[in-house]
């Protein structure tokens, strides 16, 4: 079955514990662009998860280890661009959560062809309904100085009530 | 079989995927005071939980979602003070995680009776160590304004390169 249909189809869930993959269409008017989808469905090919990630500059890392993070984060988005039969991935998030308060967003990514569309900006509020669908109410993440302005277009604050993001990393 | 006892089972694994809950001893010249052991056995009363973090003043928390939340953490570590063969839950902390990159560290607490001990310097390092083990390298957490000198002696760094923490909450 070709890939968008298999968004449709109701008895296709990768991630039961997350339901249906609930695929979205994203509206674009560019049709020779192929047309946007996103999903929770974690079929990926982690090679060309790694070429997007080369594409905006992302130290490699190890394929099994980004296989393990795939599998154990609590939500899993992809973006996918569509043409005919054949499908690219073009973005990327996830989140760790304790599936009950907290959930943190990592690995945020728009490949830089279609960065600046409004892309970014609909993954995150993709995520942001997920996790809220869950009934999670604290979404943290840790941002990059030349993204911070973008996460605070959507909502997010920095530092708030003086509460600050800290890091422990081996010697 | 009493509690104590228990953690020296080698048979004794509630967490399959954590492997052995690796109890340990934090030693103390107190006799009065009991013995102090950590572990990441997730036997927990959620009611003796809800009292230790009352005791700091903690906002209290569904106890389903407390339970959803403890279950679904990646490491769960708790300090408990041992006199004859009763137990009290005087400690804290629990991590989520991707299994693989990133862990973020949550509701690290020390009953206000045996704070400024070592007990909270200990208990950060045991997860530490825990997290070093499963080759974890990033972690987290999120520092409220009077503890971020506490986790900074442990070696935490604020905002490394400019990298801040973010939060979204529901309107
Ligand atoms: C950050 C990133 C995901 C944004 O995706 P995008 O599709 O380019 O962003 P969008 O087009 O949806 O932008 C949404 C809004 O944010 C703004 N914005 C986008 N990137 C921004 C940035 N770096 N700084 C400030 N604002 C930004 C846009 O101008 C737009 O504003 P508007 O709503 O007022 O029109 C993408 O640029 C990317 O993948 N960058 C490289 C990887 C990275 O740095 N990830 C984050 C790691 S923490
Ligand atoms: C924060 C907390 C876990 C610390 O535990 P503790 O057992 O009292 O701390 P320790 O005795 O192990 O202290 C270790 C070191 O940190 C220092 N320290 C402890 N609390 C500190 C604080 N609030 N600010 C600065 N330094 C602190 C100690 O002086 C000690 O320093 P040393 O190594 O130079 O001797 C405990 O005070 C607590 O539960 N507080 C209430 C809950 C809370 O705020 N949790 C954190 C939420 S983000």
């Amino acid at each position: 079955m070709v890939f968008w249909k298999r968004f449709f189809n109701p008895d296709s869930t990768s991630s039961p514990s997350l339901g249906p993959t609930g695929a979205e269409e994203f509206p674009t008017d560019d049709s020779d662009k192929g047309r946007i989808f996103f999903t929770t469905d974690r079929d990926i090919d982690l090679y060309e998860l790694e070429e997007l990630c080369d594409a905006v500059g992302w130290a490699r890392r190890p394929i099994r280890k980004v296989k393990k993070a795939v599998e154990c984060s609590f939500l899993v988005v992809t973006m996918w661009e569509v043409r005919g039969n054949r499908r690219r991935l073009v973005g990327f998030a996830r989140a760790t959560s304790d599936h009950a308060f907290n959930a943190t967003v990592w690995d945020v990514v728009i490949h830089p062809s279609l960065q600046s569309k409004g892309l970014g900006k609909a993954l995150m509020q993709y995520i942001i309904r997920k996790l809220r669908h869950y009934d999670i109410s604290n979404i943290t993440l840790f941002a990059d100085p030349q993204v911070v302005d973008f996460y605070r277009r959507l909502g997010f604050v920095l530092d708030p009530e003086g509460i600050k993001g800290m890091f422990w990393y081996p010697d």
